[in-house]
C-alpha cells in the first residue's frame, strides 16, 4: 500500500491514474476469431471450444436435463441466497419502470417516450473456477422485467463439457430462455452474428477478459450494441475519523482480491484512520485464501489523508470510482456532493459486498473513470425509448412556418415543402 | 424507385438492406490524425485547420465579437424559428427530467438512483454549405437542460475563417459555453483529449462524414464516450389507402434529398397508393434544388405493397427505422403495435420535418436498424444516474448472511468477510 498525505492537486492526475487497458493490439487476433465465427456457425465454434476450453462437445445447448441436474446440485442455503437476491433486484429495479408522459409543446404538438424492451439480449458469463452466478440475476434479473423476448446466456464449459450448476440454477431462477456452452471471443461472436444453435441478439452484456472485452468492442463498432467498455474493477473508500478502520480495510480487500490490477483507494480527512487501516488490512490479508492476487493488488493501493471533507469530495469526483463507500459521521450530506461514480454505498453497514450481490442496485458499473459518462446497468440498459409525436391542424398552422423557414436556410427545400403541402392542404378545406 | 409487391418474408433481409458503412479501413488514417492532436495539441489542430478546412486561423476560439456580429447576419424570421423550435425543443425535454424513487428492498436496505448530469460535454457540428443550426439546438437545448456544465461546440469554419452566423446564434440561443472552429477528426480528437484551447469533455455528440464517425468510434473504445454508432438518413411511411400520395412523396423526397445513401422507404397495403405516389414522387422531384442528390437516393428507393397491416407492421419492426411516419386510417393502434423505431410521427399532419427541426422531439436518431437496440438522444443522454444505498442494522442482518453464502460460492472470501466483520461488530454491540 502507497500512503499519501496531503497531496497536491497538481499531482492529483498522475496519482489516480488507472492501469492502462489497451485491447487494440488484439484486435487482429480477435477479429480473426470472429470472422470465422461469422462464416462458419457452430463448426467454428465447436472447435474454438475445443481449442480454448478443452471441452469437446456434442452440442452448445445446455439441455432440460442438464438444467434439470444442476438444481440437485446447489446447496439449499445457497439456492435461498440466490432467491433473496433475486427478489431485492427485482424489486429495485421494476422500481424503475418508465412511464412517459404526454407533452403538448404547443397546442396541437403532442410529443412522448414510450419504453419498448429491446427484443433480443445476450449475457455473456465468464468462467474459470470461480462462477459468477451474481452476475447471472444482476443481468437477466432487469431483461426479464423490461420485457426482452429473447435472453440468450453464453458461458464457456469446463474440461467436463458441463456449466457451473450455480450459474444454471441463477439462470433459471432469472428468467433467462436458452443457455449456450460458448466461451470467450466465440461466444460475443455467436451472439453478434448468431449460428445454427446461437440466436443473433441486439445487445450483448457481461464481463470477461482483455479478449471478451476487445470482441465486445470490435462488434460494437457497427453489429450490436454492448453494455459498456470495460476496466478492472474498483473501489473508493471516502472517511473521516468516525469510520472503522476494520470494516474499511475489509472493504478494501474485498475489491483487492478481484484481481492484481484491481482498484482500492482510502480518501480520508484523519491521518489516525490512515495508519489504522494500513495495519488492519495487513492482519486481514493474512488470513484470505486469494492472499496473493490481494497482495499484488494492494502494492498499487493507495490511502491518502486530505485537508478537508471539501477536498475528499473533490478528489473523489476527480477519481469517478466505480464503487464509493462514504464512511464519515454526516454520509448523506457528502453523497449529495457526488457527482462522479458508479455505485455509492453510505454509512457503515453498507459494505460493496451487499451492492455485490443482494442488496438490489445492480453490480454492473462503469469502470475506469467511465462513471463520468456512464451509468452502471439498469433497467435502461434493456429498453429503448421510442419518441411519437401527432400533430393537428393547428399544431402544424403554428409551427409550420418556422420549420419551412428553418429548412429553406438549411437549403432542405424537400424539408420545407413536406410542411408547405400539407399548409396549402389545410387552407384549401377551409 | 423499385416497385415490391407482396415481397416473401424470406426475401426482408435482403429487401431491407443498408448500405454497408466500413469505417475500419479509415482507422490508419484517422488514428494518425488522433495522435498528432493529442501530443502536439492545438499547433496540430492549427495545420490540419490549413490542410482540410483551408483556414488560416490564428486562435480556434470563436470570439464575443464574432458571436455579436453573427446575431446581425441572422434575419428575423429566422431568429423567430429558431426560438420557437427552441422552445419546443426545452419543453419537450424538460419533461424527461428524471426523479429516483428511494425503494426499501427490504427493511432496512434503501436504494435509489439519482440524474446527475455529465459535467463536459462536447458538440461536433459539420460544415458545409448547408449550416446545421437545429443540430446545435437538438444537442444543447437537452444539455442546458440536464445541467452539463461545460457544453463546448467544434464546428469547421470556412475558408474565410468564420463560422455560419446561423450556428454561432442558435449555440447561443441554446447556452453552448465555448465555441471553436475546429472541424474533422481533429474536433473530435481535441474533445477527447483537449488541447490549449479546446477543453477536454466526456461524452461527444453530433452527426459528421465517415472519418469523423471513425474517429468517434475510436476514441470512445476508451477515453470518452459517445452518443450513438452513425449511419446514413432513412425513412419509412407506413401508410394505408386513405393516406394522401402527396404527403407521402413529400415525406420520402425529404429523407432522399439528404444524400446519395439515404433510405426511403414506403410500406404500404395499397396497390393504388404505391403508384400514387410513384408518380407523385417523379412530379415534386423535378422541382427540387437538390434533385441530383434525390434522385441517385430514390434509385434505392422501395415502394412495397404488403397483403396486410399486420404484415405491414412486422415489416417495420424487421426494418427498424430510424423515422416511421405512419398513415393510417387507425394510425394509434398501429403505433402501439411498433416495436422497433427511432422516432414516430403519427397521422396526416405530422412530417418528418416537424420533428427535424421544431416539434419539441429530437432529431438525433439511430439509424441503420440501431433502433433496436439504442435510443435516439434524449436528456438521458446528457445524465448518468447514480445508484445510492443505505443499509441499517436490521437490513445487514437480514441479507448480510445471503451475501456471506454467495461471496463463499464464488470463492471471494473478503466480500464474504466484509459482511462478518459488520454481522460480528452488530451482535458485541447488542
Amino acid at each position: 500500500m502507497i500512503l499519501i498525505s496531503n497531496p497536491d492537486q497538481s499531482q492529483w492526475t498522475e496519482m489516480l491514474k488507472r492501469p492502462v487497458m489497451n485491447t487494440e493490439n488484439l484486435f487482429d487476433t480477435v477479429r480473426s476469431i470472429i470472422n470465422r465465427v461469422k462464416a462458419e456457425g457452430d463448426r467454428a465454434v465447436l472447435e474454438y471450444e475445443e481449442k480454448f476450453d478443452k471441452a469437446i462437445l456434442s452440442s452448445l445447448v445446455v439441455s432440460a436435463e442438464e438444467q434439470a441436474e444442476a438444481e440437485t446440485l446447489v446447496s439449499e442455503d445457497l439456492q435461498a441466497a440466490i432467491r433473496l437476491a433475486k427478489q431485492n433486484i427485482e424489486t429495485f429495479h421494476a422500481a424503475q419502470r418508465f412511464e412517459g408522459k404526454k407533452v403538448e409543446t404547443q397546442p396541437g404538438v403532442a410529443c412522448w417516450q414510450k419504453a419498448v424492451a429491446i427484443e433480443k439480449v445476450g449475457l455473456y458469463i465468464p468462467g474459470g473456477t470461480a462462477p459468477l452466478f451474481s452476475t447471472v440475476l444482476m443481468l437477466a434479473v432487469p431483461a426479464k422485467i423490461a420485457g426482452c423476448k429473447e435472453i440468450v446466456l453464453c458461458t464457456p464449459p469446463g474440461k467436463d463439457g458441463k456449466v457451473h450448476p450455480a450459474v444454471l440454477f441463477a439462470a433459471k431462477v432469472a428468467g433467462v430462455s436458452r443457455i449456450f456452452k460458448v466461451g470467450g471471443v466465440q461466444a460475443i461472436a455467436a451472439m453478434a452474428y448468431g449460428t445454427e444453435s446461437v440466436p443473433k441478439v441486439y445487445k450483448i452484456f457481461g464481463p470477461g477478459n482483455q479478449y471478451v472485452t476487445a470482441a465486445k468492442q470490435l462488434v460494437s463498432l457497427r453489429d450490436v450494441a454492448i453494455d459498456m467498455p470495460a476496466g478492472p474493477s474498483e473501489v473508493e473508500v471516502l472517511a473521516d475519523e468516525t469510520a472503522n478502520p476494520v470494516f474499511v480495510a475489509a472493504d478494501l480487500l474485498s475489491q483487492a482480491e478481484h484481481g492484481a490490477d484491481s482498484q482500492a483507494v482510502l480518501v480520508t480527512t484523519s491521518a489516525r484512520l490512515q495508519q489504522a487501516v494500513k495495519e488492519e488490512v495487513e492482519r486481514q490479508l493474512a488470513l484470505l485464501p486469494r492472499k496473493e492476487i490481494a497482495e499484488q493488488s494492494l502494492a498499487n493501493s493507495k490511502l491518502i489523508v486530505v485537508r478537508s471533507l471539501e477536498e475528499a469530495i473533490e478528489l473523489t469526483n476527480a477519481y469517478a470510482p466505480e464503487h464509493l463507500i462514504i464512511e464519515t459521521a454526516d454520509y448523506m450530506s457528502v453523497a449529495g456532493k457526488v457527482v462522479n461514480a458508479g455505485s455509492v454505498f453510505l454509512g457503515s453497514l453498507s459494505p460493496e459486498s451487499a451492492g455485490d450481490y443482494a442488496s438490489g442496485t445492480n453490480h454492473t458499473l462503469p469502470t475506469n473513470g467511465y462513471a463520468k459518462a456512464y451509468s452502471g446497468v439498469s433497467l435502461d440498459s434493456f429498453i429503448r425509448k421510442i419518441t411519437f409525436q401527432e400533430i393537428k391542424p393547428e399544431g402544424i398552422r403554428a409551427i409550420g412556418p418556422a420549420i419551412e423557414v428553418m429548412a429553406a436556410n438549411e437549403q432542405l427545400a424537400a424539408h420545407k415543402n413536406a410542411v408547405t403541402v400539407r399548409l396549402k392542404e389545410l387552407e384549401i378545406e377551409n
